[in-house]
């Protein structure tokens, strides 16, 4: 039998038990399904998956190794950014959604696919995300999101039905007993919401975080490492015995592997969802927050006070589109144009030290004709070309409207 | 002799080697001198600094206890705006300007001396915010600033000026050697530069800090703590054994000692002026550190989404207006009251973990009427008054101007 | 037979074709209507519109005056924000919608009805309006907008299926053939959009407007006239022979009947609409046009440039709120209380000169103890305590940071 | 005798009475002056002004004409920002500045000459445009400024000072009495403030305006032009009668001329000058007012909702920048960078009226692939894709954290 483009259906597949079961209920529906899953790095057995999908009747499966492109393509621009939700959340699944859209895509424009289909839930900001990013990019694909499609919610009310429909399918049921909470991981981070998570006022519990070890139990020895930037890009790292690193996703790994080991960047916070919900999560990021804490010390040297001054703007915008899901609207792509072009300068040295839990920068450098830091300028020993006198000059003029205003005020009844 | 108004200055009177000398110096200049000293929580022996002021011919010694206004009337409003400069400095320096500025203006007024003296250097941010609250607050003061006033540098021109000056007019020289960088200290802070810290590549050395411990000499049992919070004030600290401390000195307190006990609030940065220069500067602010953490934690329970927006935005320019000496002015008067808006709900509890330089959130809980964290409407296991089919919509119609601009440019040639 | 809470809608009724239609159309879903009717100004017979509703069997039939709270609550609100969307649009409709959801939401309370109706459409912003407003105001109330009811746009696709259903339930039809564009108008502006609009490259037809005469056809004299404004508030009108007019109705009335004559407040643009579509529109706002041009000018002598710099912000995400509907959204609420503490010296008197389509501030003056503006500091001619070498001091210190970059730029290779 | 670069000094010169003293005071204070006179289109003799700047002893008179280059590098820049300083100055001073800036720049380093001297007063705005433009541009020039010399501004102290002085040096006496006020005039404006307008309670005078006709003595025939935009830049104009006008002075122009025959762009208002003095203006800005509202316009169509937010925020930061005098500094190239960003597909065509002070938009298409307005999408009469009741869902969603908050609210004693 011919499969016409119109039932073709490319589903991201994580080859767990949800995305298993849509993998069948697709079929049911009708639909031929090529069944992708991106690698990211995420815990996963993908050989064993490949094989689960091809037993449920994939009529293909592509696994894409795509973690060198979600650090190079995605978490470095977040870098670049200093990008943070909220003041706090790293953006660790907002990233890697546009990465995994891009490969979904690829793949049915390869195969001539009309429809994806995905297994993100109906409250969360996934749907969102992958949603938007084939509405971009592939403005005439048909997007199949079972956990909203009546049907499959009313055939799927609890997660007993799921267990019985994969009995009833041959899906294999997962050996452990599934956590009270919902996780999601790749190479930048795991985050964990949902289930016992949902109240506020629960302490997270002692075990739960995968990535990063308990500040608690990290070693008691910080550890020192040095992250060469150029233009805002991590691109090169010098560990403590200096062994020094290079490539992007080399010198990701090594640095989220020493933040991981010593406790770094953990964050327990309510965040309000894209759909308007507000919504608690744990998350460990640890080589984001290592290198966020390099690279945003780096431009305090390198960038101009009013050039920082403009690109944090672009910054807390470029979170928020992130966030949404917007990675690949029109406003982002101008925002990250934006952010690049700051950029230009920012390279040079930062030393940090990691310590159970803390990134401290002991020590930073921009390199020759980058650095806007001037020790004559700023010493209290020598002028360095300032003329103490000039402030009296500028605090006056300054004053000038405080003086207005202060007589103004001191006149009223 | 009587005292002319003309001829009465209020000095900033710290009790240390430069401002005794100004003080000896403006008599010099004909002026009649009331010394004035805020104690503000710095290590100090106040009584000693009285009769020294006495002894060099101060015609008055004025000595205010300060802390509580400190904490009440500039921490609080910062903790309200979890303002931080530059995204790391809490500004432990900056606020307490303006309070010393409020009690010289009040000693001015009520002695009525027409000048305001202050030992501030040319090339800081102090003198600025000395001489903007003195221009908004007592608009006919005129301001003396010696280390920009001519004569005065060209009398001393190195530190071996002020020693054989104080030798020649029974200034006490301090016992201790000075310390190769220079300290500014509070009850809220202590912050260190210029010196060897002038080098941003020179790590900050061993032993520099004096307010909070090193967290790798910290206990290695973390401490747990509650803060309440009403309208975004702290009003209470429930501390590790159950004991509750009230009042906000002594919240303060509690909370400072607490998190400095546990290396918590250290900082190593490089920032730009008010004046334009880069400066490096490191800073151990342990009780803003946490209560900041706590505040900002609790405002994502009761801040509505788009509020949180509208006044992080506010926030962050408040944070600015402080850092540049501005809190008198017209712009930051009217950014507190934007702020103090802000919260009205912002009413409850959060949990926090002090461990070896980190702050942890572990619970959070909003006052009844002021929580937007609503369980059952996130929750993945309720539907709780939302229908997932909503998002259906919601996505659509996001997407369509998505969908619109991958068509134009798939159009592209 | 009594309603029952269930049964009741409350009718957001115009007397037009399509709302006349609804009304017996949710009489036949089982309803029993209450048909409200809100007097903003519009172009309607009131009684006729009364009559026609109670014949089509409305349970009760709501005619309440809401004008003088359109300008009080709303329209004047405006005024204080400036405000404007995309930088041309007034908020006309924008700003009549909560005033009428309040009213709405007034009559559903008072009679205990469960449900509210609006005859809005599906692909424009006031069905966000009116929905928002009711989900804030009366969060348990059900919204029935017919207008996406399938059952509803099944049975009415065209124009045709109005007059048929018209004709078979004794509803009136338009003695006056439909005009090939829709229109909202209300007192203080009528907007044209859709039908032969919906090109933007076609020019709006001559004889398009309604509320101002053609500024081609207006008069050959301008007329003058002054605004007195009380923080911020448009309090009374001189006009060019010298009455007075007092009341806040009837100061808007004074101004927009001046300016229409005087073929102000006329703009043909693009927007952007809260669902993502872009959409053509024509709208006249006199009387706002003018008193915009006023305050704004008010505001330059009366608020410090700082202030002025902060409240611009707040303003333009006022504008943005409410042309999103969001009135009373807990982020308005915040933003218009912000707003409002920006104006507490905003009070003096602005004169305007009216011509052909022109607004022209002459003449302003700040009340005393209100300006800021100081003619002897500005002085080419005084030096009114303004020392001109100060401004040495302000430029050097400013340039430091520029001579630091020109000079890293001009070594670079 | 041979210059030493030491003693060379570039002045700023205009060929009036000011400039002319000072180039004689330069001489006797030992410089050798060049004259540098900037051709901007002002109303000049420029052959007289040369042959006066020789015989008052200028070693060389260089006249450049900038016309073309104000055009192209700066008034163009500031239609593709839509530049505003306090929502209406068009900045027709802060453009040229920098452009003279860079010819005096070119004209110092091309004779090595160590010093750049200009006329501006220690009040205004261009002694500090001037004078940031060289500190960036030649770190090392040394700026002379009389009216700020305590020296000069000692001799001479009111204008019959000047008098005696040009007297005595044999400088020409202005043949037409000084202008109560001082004017500022070049190819895009022409400025009017200080004298009896710094009153701002007194109607600027009739007969004040120089470039534009008044609006009531202006054609009774409207005038239509179309202007066709490549990427934001105007690039050609088609005129009424169906002339085109091709290149950027030329198109410049075409639409000033026409302007200002119309009445265009005339703007009395009160401002807030980089220095904190609020100070009163008259301006007139005829061309760059019409190519705003084109440019504004075609931007409406060709740039998506969320794009136009990014850059309408980088726009005010740049109109800011330009206006302080800080359009060489390293925040001000960025912010430009960024804009021109945003301008790839703003590709159209925008038809303008202009009829005695008014422009009107009435007609406006985006050039193929740069349009993102679709007339399908927002009809009324047809679905184009959009399905009504999607409109539901993305209410629902959007109305959660209302419906919450409502309740909230509904809930509190």
């Amino acid at each position: 039998m011919e499969v016409s483009m119109q039932q073709l259906v490319v589903l991201a597949y994580s080859g767990g038990l949800d995305t298993s079961c849509i993998l069948v209920w697709l079929r049911e529906q009708g639909y031929s399904v090529i069944a992708y899953l991106a690698n990211l790095g995420q815990n996963e057995d993908f050989e064993e998956a490949r094989a689960k999908a091809e037993k449920l009747g994939a009529v293909d499966v592509i696994i894409e190794d795509l973690r060198r492109e979600l650090v190079e393509d995605f978490a470095f621009v977040s870098v670049q950014g200093n990008c943070r939700y909220e003041d706090k959340y790293l953006l660790g699944t907002s990233l890697a959604r546009p990465c995994i859209v891009r490969g979904l895509v690829r793949a049915a424009r390869k195969h001539k696919a009309g429809f994806i289909a995905h297994g993100a839930t109906g409250k969360g900001n996934d749907q969102v995300r992958f949603e938007f990013g084939c509405a971009a990019l592939m403005p005439n694909a048909k997007v199949i999101a079972p956990w909203r499609d009546p049907g499959f919610c009313a055939r799927f009310q609890g997660r007993q039905d799921l267990f019985s429909y994969a009995r009833a399918n041959g899906i294999p049921l997962p050996v452990t007993p599934k956590s009270p909470w919902s996780i999601d991981g790749n190479i930048i981070h795991v985050s964990y919401e949902s289930g016992i998570l949902e109240d506020p006022n629960c302490p997270a519990p002692e075990g739960l975080c995968q990535m990063t070890v308990d500040p608690e139990k990290a070693p008691d020895k910080p550890q020192l490492l040095t992250i060469n930037f150029e233009k805002g890009i991590p691109v090169s790292v010098v560990m403590e015995d200096g062994s020094r690193v290079e490539g992007s996703l080399e010198v990701f790994t090594a640095v989220n592997t020493a933040a991981a080991a010593h406790g770094v960047g953990r964050v327990d916070m309510v965040e309000n969802r894209f759909l308007g919900l507000k919504s608690r999560g744990v998350y460990e990021t640890p080589g984001l927050t290592a290198l966020h804490a390099a690279h945003g010390d780096l431009e305090s040297v390198c960038l101009d006070k009013r050039v920082r001054d403009v690109k944090e703007h672009l910054a807390h915008v470029l979170a928020q589109q992130i966030y949404n899901g917007l990675w690949y609207s029109p406003e982002c792509e101008y925002t990250r144009q934006c952010i690049a072009a700051s950029q230009t300068h920012v390279t040079g040295s930062v030393r940090l030290k990691l310590y159970k839990g803390n990134v401290h920068v002991v020590q930073r450098v921009g390199a020759p004709g980058c650095s806007l830091y001037n020790t004559s300028l700023v010493s209290m020993d020598e002028h360095g070309g300032y003329d103490p006198t000039d402030a009296s000059g500028f605090i006056a003029v300054h004053a000038l409207r405080l003086r207005e205003y202060g007589s103004l005020r001191a006149a009223a009844p």
